[in-house]
């Protein structure tokens, strides 16, 4: 059912099913709320026990109100709010909010509720917001439908920042402290339980508002990954930046073990995937949340991790520099045409490279401290600027401000953005840091919060996926996966005459016992077992206890030790590859990367280039690279397993990289990657073990 | 000279040379502060041009002064200085406040000023604060001889909290933003250019005053280790909290080659090192170090890292516990016993386990929340308890103050310490929030700040240093080291008759060129040179260009490479033991402890079973162990090398551990550690390679 949300956020009339009298309890505050702050819309309190509430004729039904509803407040228990839905589907209202808590969060009888309360929006045509939820407002329409005590505040909705989530509570943080540092939401919305309309859903609609350049996002869950994908790349096309706090990450990645491949992605690296790929600015708390929300007004963020920093205090300069150091931004020196522009401004026992440090001094002689960030701001080698300020209060601090903000105005909202750390107490420096934030310009109290937020802001896109297909091989063989990716793997027999199956492949090759979990632990793998060997260890593995079969495989040679695995995706989350120092001491290096599957090359190559063992790819202390474009090419033939239908997980481990010319001097490998060790499919659940190859020198 | 700080913090006089008139100027300001805010000693400003300034009157030089001065402020500028501090010394003061600058930070010729200024104090027996600094006060003796802008506040001097440090910029923003939020510092002294006095031996003086629970330090240098350490160890055994900011750690750090040990150690590992030895918190911002000192006013921190969380909103308690376990904190699940008392008072759809939801019902029915967390803080599991509060506010924020301040009082400073975050607008709560800091209960606006200042203060004690010594082997011999600390290492030999060398190792050796530097790329070391093969080979590497002779050496079997290094110290600081996993790819493992040297077997047990490479010790998939109690025994031996007079650095890669068992079934090595490969020995700054094994299977 396709809803008109332009009806829920500034409907021409609400009813309020179940107003209360007493004016003291919360539930009162939406009637109090919709009838005093400017609401242009009709507002119809319903309740039988009353001729009028606040001052509004009362009706008994919703049956009574001509015209019918575009909104309606289910202000009533939770064993009533499925009639109170029916009621106001009748009444063509487009959405209910139901406030009543009672529902799925206290168990299976709540459960029931919840879905009788659903049946009855569907039933009736109409959508729940909620249950359990504390409803919403947008302030230009003046639509206070909701009970949070932040909506006491003067709202104006001038901010352009919106939110929407699933915790009210955390939505009252969120709109209490951002009101009060002067930013009041523009639209707000308590999503609850989401019995039926998600975060996801109106997020879509508030991205699409042209009034509305950033929005909040607070997700317990997200129980649809398209959904959320949906809303990132909507924002992205509508230019509104997205800010999401995302909670419950560590319980579950803790439980997970270590060493297995889905354990070490933790069960959120998908969502920071998609995110990363969409642009979303991910942060870790609500002050995080609201200061990147901040930053981000002016609808852009840096176009690169390097911060100009320019200082009162040498020491905040350094303590700037090494905080953002610390947070992978680079403080690049500022380029000599900068540097004797500042030379002119600056005192003397200042400094000029980066940080600049103006010095106390500049601000007693009232110097041209905007002018010296605008320098700095126009210099190319310059994402951002960030400005420390210290003891400068009262009258000087307004005077910079002003400055500040001129020059800021005047270069125009392109250029890099500028975000100002005060270290003063907000009673001396609050017009000041008032006049700033009026103009676009973020004011910060802590060093390491801005930078946490410009690192978080600055973060790089991902790379848009390829457009590949895989054949499926057909399930439970991964062998023929590999082959029909295109991956090279040792020539693998299953013998019968071991003799001349060693024979035929060298005179040296591998004999392996099929049947065993752990065959390296069982010493069910033979290394360099050579033709005249070769039917005596065939029988030595064939007399072990569980032993199904044995494999004769080529021998490859030594190598680096590359884990590539894919998960084809848990929950509804895009299929993710993981690329690592492989080996089996792949838990002992937790040295990987992850990135959404299929990769191009580029991507494998950067993926590669990004682990801390990539010295050992390209060449280190003397020993030979390997021949890295194969290995590329063979992490974009595996990533293409995520196109498979139903693929549980693929992981080649290790996948052997060989080097581009040995030691010794023997001519340069032909074949230069090898999959080998352990190679695992698992299809719709079911898994198989494949191979096990152990290679040795 | 030993100095009587009392006099100088607690003055009977205090002599203020080269008074302005000019009410405007900064430097006007201490006049004003001594004479206006209760300061009960005599104040005599010194100016010629004056009779009398701020009523005060004036004498023409501190000759005149009957009694001679304690203090005396030199408000002249730099060149004037050094006669200012020769006439205040004549006139008995114990120390002069040199606020000018335009010293030894401006370059030679401030420099040679400097050293002046340092001259005339020896001689005239007195001591010069500064200069570039901006003074210093004391609150409780009403002595404020700053021109620091934060002295503007009303200050009593009631926290409990003292600042030192160097830069008058940032101590002015610690000054403010405390004052601010009703913490104004007892004492506050500013360093600058430190030419005499240092902040550690001012620090070493507030410690010591039994009023002052907390000094807070910014330090841009800690030029003199030992002073630090003293400071550290005199905080530790007067009880005061010492809280430490220290910047410039990032351009050094990012400086230093990766490859090299001492790179990786950063530059401040050894500062590191010592600050956890002695309990000190180390923190990264002004922010965080007003925090932890709010934290560490009730004297003491928690005594494990367990963290109970109680909250109003199930969604802060989720990120709570998030930010927690990131920070390596621990949520544990609370006693049955606890469990069972909170079931009484928490709402059934709230939650008893860890964290606790209270759920905003429980502050609408009025429920005791005061007793809710009181129950939790007296869980034996938990070392310290977290309070989340969400949108409560005005008299609801009040009532629930009052309950929780009056059961933390209850329960007395011997519990675990509780802190608050409140994530809503300072206005509606402002009240509660005080009255909560007034009980000694710190308030945050951030879990993540509150989060990361439980981390810092909860850190760790180092193990004290054991008492260990070594004897001297001599300059430049780093197998006479080796011998000297107890570690076995390869039986080695310069060879003339290379076969009958051979033979006497058991048949099977290694031979190797000396006189290379890079001895693996040249391809200068043989293996599994047979007695038949040794004389070719012999001569072979004796053909190499630049070959100074060719070492036999014992070919040790293959084990788990180790690294283990010994920093000399430097700069003062003291010597630092590292670990690591070894061998050729140390750069790509990064995988490294470290610890101030010499360490016990305890320590260095620890050191191991922290390195991500510790399942290879302790026996990984299959794989046997290695003798871990063996290379305790080496690392504690080698870690004694930090004894050797003016060891520069040793420096062992790898250091071979065996297994237990061969898996081949070989019987257990008897000789179960080797060191091997790399072992340098820096005395005195020269650099000697002593020799280089390879060993591989």
């Amino acid at each position: 059912m396709s809803t008109d949300w332009d009806r829920v956020l500034a409907p021409r009339s609400v009813a309020l099913i179940g107003a209360t009298g007493r004016a003291d309890n919360p539930m009162a505050r939406p009637l109090r709320w919709l009838t005093g702050r400017g609401f242009a819309g009709r507002v119809h309190p319903v309740n039988p026990k009353y001729a009028e509430l606040g001052g509004v004729p009362c009706v008994s039904s919703l049956a009574e109100i001509d015209g019918g509803v575009d909104l309606a407040l289910a202000l009533v228990p939770a064993e009533r709010a499925a009639a109170a839905v029916t009621e106001a589907g009748a009444a063509g209202a487009a959405a209910v909010v139901v406030f009543a808590s009672g529902f799925a969060e206290v168990g299976d009888e709540g459960r029931a509720l919840q879905d009788e309360l659903v049946a009855a929006a569907r039933a009736a045509g109409t959508r729940v917001l909620g249950p359990n939820c504390q409803g919403l407002y947008d302030a230009r329409s003046r639509l206070f439908a909701t009970f949070t005590g932040a909506g006491e505040r003067p709202l104006t909705g001038s901010s352009g920042i919106a939110y929407v989530g699933q915790s009210g509570a955390i939505g009252g943080s969120v709109l209490d402290v951002a009101a009060e540092r002067g930013l009041d939401l523009s639209a707000w919305v308590s999503t609850g339980n989401e019995a039926d309309v998600s975060l996801t859903e109106i997020g879509r609609h508030l991205v699409a508002d042209p009034e509305i350049t950033v929005l909040t996002v607070y997700a317990e869950s997200l129980p649809d990954p398209d959904d959320y994908a949906a809303l990132a790349a909507e924002a992205r096309v509508h230019g509104t930046a997205l800010v999401v706090l995302r909670s419950g990450r560590s319980a579950a990645g803790r439980r997970a073990a270590v060493s297995h491949t889905g354990a070490m992605l933790g069960d959120d690296t998908a969502f920071r995937l998609v995110s990363r790929r969409y642009g979303v600015v991910l942060v870790d708390d609500v002050e995080e949340l609201l200061a990147a929300a901040t930053m981000l007004r002016g609808r852009h963020g840096p176009a690169g991790r390097a911060v100009g920093l320019v200082t009162s205090s040498g020491g905040a300069g350094i303590l700037a520099a090494d905080r953002a150091s610390e947070a992978g931004l680079t403080v690049p020196e500022l380029t000599a045409e900068t540097q004797e522009k500042l030379a002119r401004l600056v005192p003397a026992f200042g400094a000029v490279a980066n940080p600049v440090d103006v010095t106390a001094q500049l601000f007693n002689d009232g110097g041209e401290f905007g002018e010296v960030c605008g320098i700095v701001r126009a210099d190319a080698s310059v994402d951002a600027v960030l400005v420390l300020l210290t003891m400068l209060v009262g009258e000087t601090a307004m005077a910079l401000a002003r400055d500040l903000a001129a020059t800021v105005a005047e270069q125009g909202p392109d250029a890099p953005p500028v975000a100002v750390v005060w270290m003063a107490g907000e009673d001396g420096t609050a017009p000041a840091r008032a006049l700033l934030r009026e103009a676009g310009i973020p004011v910060f109290s802590s060093i390491a919060l801005a930078v946490r937020v410009l690192d978080a802001v600055a973060a790089p896109l991902g790379a848009a996926p390829a457009d590949v297909r895989a054949a499926d091989p057909g399930p439970g063989d991964g062998w023929a996966l590999l082959d029909a990716l295109g991956v090279r793997r040792p020539a693998s027999v299953r013998s019968s005459d071991a003799a001349a199956d060693v024979e035929a492949l060298g005179g040296v090759a591998v004999l392996k016992a099929e049947g065993l979990d752990h065959k390296t632990e069982a010493c069910a793998v033979r290394l360099g077992v050579t033709t005249a060997d070769a039917a005596s260890v065939h029988a030595e593995l064939s007399a072990l206890p569980g032993v199904t079969g044995v494999l004769v495989q080529e021998q490859v040679p030594a190598g680096v030790e590359l884990l590539v695995a894919v998960d084809g995706g848990r929950d509804g989350w895009p299929p993710v590859l993981t690329v690592g120092h492989g080996g089996t001491a792949t838990e002992v290096h937790r040295d990987v990367v992850h990135a959404l599957a299929p990769v191009t090359p580029e991507t494998a190559r950067a993926m590669l280039q990004s682990l801390r063992c990539w010295p050992l790819l390209a060449g280190h202390r003397g020993a030979p690279g390997v021949d890295v474009e194969a290995a590329v090419d063979a992490v974009v033939r595996l990533s293409r397993a995520s196109a498979v239908p139903g693929l549980g997980e693929l992981e080649v481990n290790p996948l052997l990289l060989l080097p581009r010319a040995r030691v010794s001097g023997v001519a340069p490998q032909t074949l230069n990657v090898r999959n080998a060790t352990r190679s695992i499919s698992r299809h719709a659940g079911g898994a198989v073990a494949v191979d096990v190859l152990r290679t040795e020198q």
